[in-house]
């Protein structure tokens, strides 16, 4: 295995810095050239437009979603619907994150109006909905879950999570760009901070509440209520080592950004 | 009361149907101008910039929303939950309302760039979180639910139900702009369709599953679980009417319109 990152793995997270960066609406080939170091003719070399860029790196995002969550397919149930909402869990000052996944939402905005974007949200949508599903129908033949309409409860999870992610981004005034920000922020009262009187970020609150109001009643008698802590620990950007050994990546020099994103998306 | 619409009014509506139209980031003051049979002047003098413009229109929309809650306040408080879940609710064919949310999702990726769209966001957030904090704590008061964390439980209801739409909004195929519609849908094996497999919209599954899972176990002995399909009626168009009742709008031409986006959101 070498330790240089294929030409690929190269662009992909050049895609990444450039939406973090300026935007999906924003972001140009040269922008996302300049983020990889390549000429934005190579980038044309091998993607003829933006939008099949973009296109490609929904597909990179979500592939590396199903390698992180097949690393983890053998763990138990319990734990593993811990870990699918810690996944969803990022703080309030994760100002990367955040810029990312205003990206991706943007990204997520195009949807009905372009027919590839959406076969990739589509996909996505299956991944998350179906992992939950599987997960609850491993649970309920292992006896660990109680008999649910796993269907359901997996819409539920999902909807929830993705709605809390949504709001703590959108609600936040931490992406340090545009006139918003002029005058600066945290100068006395904070009129604009959107979850401002709670002490945990939107995402984690909801977890928690997920897993106490619609998981904790489903565990059969006796098993353990898992841990949402343990769940975020085991999807975060310091189990990449783990990722590594699963052979499948091999840019280590940019492991630190692929890492940081380290979640679905969409 | 006059029958005619005020010019603010006739305004707002134009922005409501230039933003189905054209989306937020393409809708222009003259797409505005030409929806309300204004001319792009006259807009201009009342709002210098479409960012202006815009930031009225939120304004304009979760006063609206604070309207219709305040119409439900004296209901009984399970009810009112259940009207609040079912005032996501929509059909997965209902173009009109998933092309304004669409134009909303977008604004609402504006959030941390852009200061006074983030107060109105702020200001929804917390209109929604705190209706649902108020009823909770009023029937906790009535002795008609269990004690409560009342602010989890807002987030949990609030993100939830967000999410659901969100996700039924961008997976679906149905709004008919740009090149992914070309070729027709439902020709056959539809492979880009959401929730395809589902007999039911993302925003009902999610809504029926919340009331099932998260408020019925909130609700003290004896006292029955709240009808969705009550809920839903309660705060479609139909209520227009009532809204007229309340002698604040008196756009009857335009009701239709109005009445139909009858929802909250940003």
């Amino acid at each position: 295995m070498s330790d240089q990152p294929s030409a690929a793995d190269e662009i992909m997270n050049g895609v990444y810095r450039a939406l973090r960066a300026h935007g999906y609406a924003d972001a140009t080939m040269q922008d996302i050239a300049d983020e990889c170091s390549k000429s934005k003719s190579l980038l044309h070399y091998h993607y003829d437009t933006k939008e099949e860029l973009l296109v490609a790196f929904l597909d990179h995002v979500i592939t590396d979603s199903e390698r992180r969550i097949e690393l983890h397919a053998d763990d138990p149930p319990a734990e593993r619907l811990a870990q699918f909402l810690g996944w969803f869990v990022f703080e309030a000052d994760a100002v990367d994150r955040e810029a990312f996944h205003i990206a991706l939402l943007e990204l997520r905005t195009q949807g009905p109006f372009n027919e590839r974007i959406r076969e990739q949200l589509v996909r996505s949508d299956r991944l998350l909905r179906g992992t939950v599903a599987d997960i609850l129908a491993s649970g309920i033949e292992a006896g660990v879950f109680r008999d649910v309409d796993v269907d359901e409860t997996a819409a539920l999870l999902v909807a929830a999570v993705d709605g809390a992610r949504t709001r703590q981004i959108t609600l936040s005034g931490d992406v340090d760009v545009g006139e918003g920000s002029i005058g600066g922020p945290d100068d006395g009262e904070d009129t604009t901070g959107g979850y401002d009187d709670a002490d945990s970020p939107y995402t984690r609150t909801v977890a928690e509440a997920t897993l106490r109001r619609v998981v904790e009643p489903l565990l059969a008698e006796g098993v353990e209520i898992p841990s949402l802590a343990d769940g975020i620990a085991e999807m975060t950007p310091e189990d990449a080592g783990e990722r590594e050994d699963a052979g499948e990546r091999e840019d280590a020099g940019e492991r630190g950004d692929a890492g940081e994103r380290g979640d679905v998306d969409e």
